[in-house]
């Protein structure tokens, strides 16, 4: 099938100034503080400045802690936090109420995780991985088996062996699935439903790490039956650099495990200071130390922003975004060695694009310069996250021609762009 | 010796105008942004608000975040801002550059210290606190020695036996000494000094928790040879409801500690995204997750305040301010049962005076609506912080009125007041 106009997929409304016209979301854009001539395809990594967040920090600053000073506890029901917060965020992955903590950072998290999943399972070994994951969920599930009692150890197969061991012989040695859902680097999507079905079917349990999904693609945890998850807040739910962090876990295991990271936060009565640990119901047990009140008030202002969205409308947006990109690229710059590192097909990829290009990381210096930002992953990766709440079909287009000027022009081959900064 | 005023211990200057007119730290006050007409005797639980710190946070999320994005990690030193903040912690505990960053919770850290502090002796069992630690610190051992491979529990002396304990029979299955340097509950100072030289001399390290020692007295991790610490900053570091907490380890330990939690931030290259753990030089191995950069600006404006400040200047006035309340309670309401909790003796204690009563919750509750604000601690006790850096002479003795009071009236004995609040 062809288009005459040369310049879509099959699903793409060719002409962007119609698609935002028709684009349900458009109006969320005005609840970013965006800064002008600036297309941001990095809320993969940071998502942008929700308007509201400036006001309720100044408030929770100035009229909370200032003025209730520790009175703010129950004044402001700071106390609570963590669980409304967490509450807000299940709702978005398919959760219940009272299953999600918004609590530390991911890769705590994926300790918590870890080792309650393997006392779930204390007679099995595995905590089966893949080599996609995000390197911190690795070295956190082998820092956690190394110290551990036990034996367990972690396993780590390519991304389309995990089905395979989970069904093969010796599959009854895998006591929990520790991965990814959409992959950091190219953004490829895992079928969390049938992994899970298949993890359970070797009696296993599974870890699923959101942090490349919430607020990116549909997820639902309770009809998947998943039995523990994790994410990050500061990608596509904008919670701000190094955002409070969050933890699932599915009620029929919340009143059995036995957290490893046994604070006075997850104590059945944290202010009777008894000698001993007895954990709080259900997922407040997840809790450690003291929550962090402005990181967190940062948080539920930001998820303001998601209370009238439909995440079908946002898998469609991102969708047909992410088309016209990969369209585009195809079109204009298909003949510079750009290699698509992500799924072609949309429904096995996340919410974003990757290509590989040698030079991929003086590609991404170069396009910033030209006011499109988008990040590099070692060892050639450039990643485009395609984020709708805030993100115009006009601007997908300007991204394409500033990569199409980079690359003709070869701007990204001058030794500045070359020297990695600290954080790339 | 007696003083003719009648009012007044030996070194405490009788008239509070006169104190207050010879104090040093007298215009460090108007650093913070106090409520007109409260005394607050509660920022040994959270410090009240620095002037800096709104309009920090303001210039972070609007100018930092909101413009800079995902470039801001470089651009505004994100990256580095747990060991810069970290280091300035170090400057208040007699800790060297380098030995300290401000990452994750109080509660998780003494997980990382403990864990870490096992591994540095392999060959011993005994993980020995005392039964005037934090419960959390209790119980975050209780569950790493739970969980870890070894046969390591926790032994729990009173804190009157932990000396006798360290020069004992059985002192060489002591792996670590896990103590907090000043009881939350009565104030109660252990000589950090001499218990970490016995504890040296058992062949165990040590893990002190400075959570209401670091900006309350002076502390000298250096001097003292301490292993490990870990710490609050909302106390009397004022950074804020559930702000980051800090962690110090030992030059001579830090190159050599494996963390249990070796998450992508303790990593050596975190951005090569390698596939195996390996740790960061120094003490940037005992970061875990992504830092939370709003939380950590929050913190940074905090410790603005402590630039120009001797901590001996901090400790004389501490003293004093605490001499004086409790010479005005026992002069003023001696005959109401009140018990001190805390030790006579100055040089014994912290920056806090405590007192048991046995209508303790209700007699606090009854202070702060006569505007005074301290805090109860179960069973009986109720707490009295003193912070130097805003409290005058003249509010002790606004205090001792207010108590005076509600003492004398039975203000307290309201069923109001006998109702506990979610955080007490």
């Amino acid at each position: 099938m062809t288009d005459p106009t040369g310049t879509t997929g099959t699903d793409v409304e060719a002409d962007p100034v119609a698609a935002d016209a028709g684009d349900p979301l458009a109006a969320l854009r005005d609840r970013f503080s965006l800064p002008p001539d600036l297309v941001y395809l990095d809320g993969n990594s940071l998502g942008p400045l929700p308007r509201g967040v400036a006001t309720r920090l100044s408030q929770v600053v100035t009229r909370e802690w200032g003025t209730s000073l520790i009175r703010g506890w129950n004044d402001h029901g700071w106390i609570d936090l963590p669980v409304r917060v967490g509450d807000r965020i299940a709702a978005l992955v398919g959760a219940a109420p009272g299953t999600v903590v918004a609590v530390d950072s991911t890769s705590v998290n994926v300790a918590k995780a870890v080792s309650a999943a393997l006392r779930l399972r204390p007679d099995r070994q595995v905590v089966l991985s893949d080599s996609g994951n995000f390197p911190t969920d690795l070295y956190m599930a082998q820092g956690v088996v190394n110290a551990l009692a036990g034996d367990a150890h972690l396993e780590v197969v390519a991304p389309d062996e995990v089905e395979g061991r989970l069904s093969g012989p010796d599959a009854s040695s895998i006591a929990l699935l520790l991965l990814t859902h959409v992959d950091y680097r190219t953004g490829r999507m895992h079928d969390m439903s049938a992994l899970t079905a298949a993890a359970h079917r070797a009696g296993a349990v599974t870890v699923w790490d959101l942090a490349h999904s919430a607020g990116a693609v549909p997820v639902d945890l309770e009809s998947c039956r998943a039995d523990f998850a994790v994410g990050c807040t500061y990608k596509y739910l904008n919670g701000g650099p190094g955002s409070p962090a969050f933890v699932y876990v599915a009620p029929r295991h919340a009143q059995v495990v036995d957290p490893l990271l046994s604070g006075w936060m997850g104590h059945h009565a944290p202010f009777a200071f008894e000698p001993a640990y007895r954990p709080a119901p259900g997922i407040r047990r997840m809790q450690v130390g003291t929550a962090p009140i402005l990181a967190l008030a940062a948080l539920d202002a930001a998820l303001d922003v998601w209370e009238a969205v439909d995440m079908a409308d946002v898998r469609a947006k991102s969708t047909a975004l992410a088309e016209r990109f990969v369209t585009g690229v195809e079109r204009r710059c298909g003949h510079h060695g750009l290699e698509l590192a992500s799924p072609r097909d949309p429904s096995q990829r996340g919410s974003q694009i990757s290509y590989r290009h040698p030079e991929g990381y003086a590609v991404i210096q170069a396009l910033i310069a030209e006011g499109v930002i988008g990040d590099f992953r070692e060892p050639d990766i450039m990643r485009f996250g395609f984020c709708p709440l805030y993100l115009r079909h006009h601007d997908v287009e300007t991204a394409v021609d500033a990569l199409a000027t980079v690359l003709d022009d070869r701007r990204w081959d001058t030794a500045d762009y070359k020297v990695r900064a600290a954080v790339t």
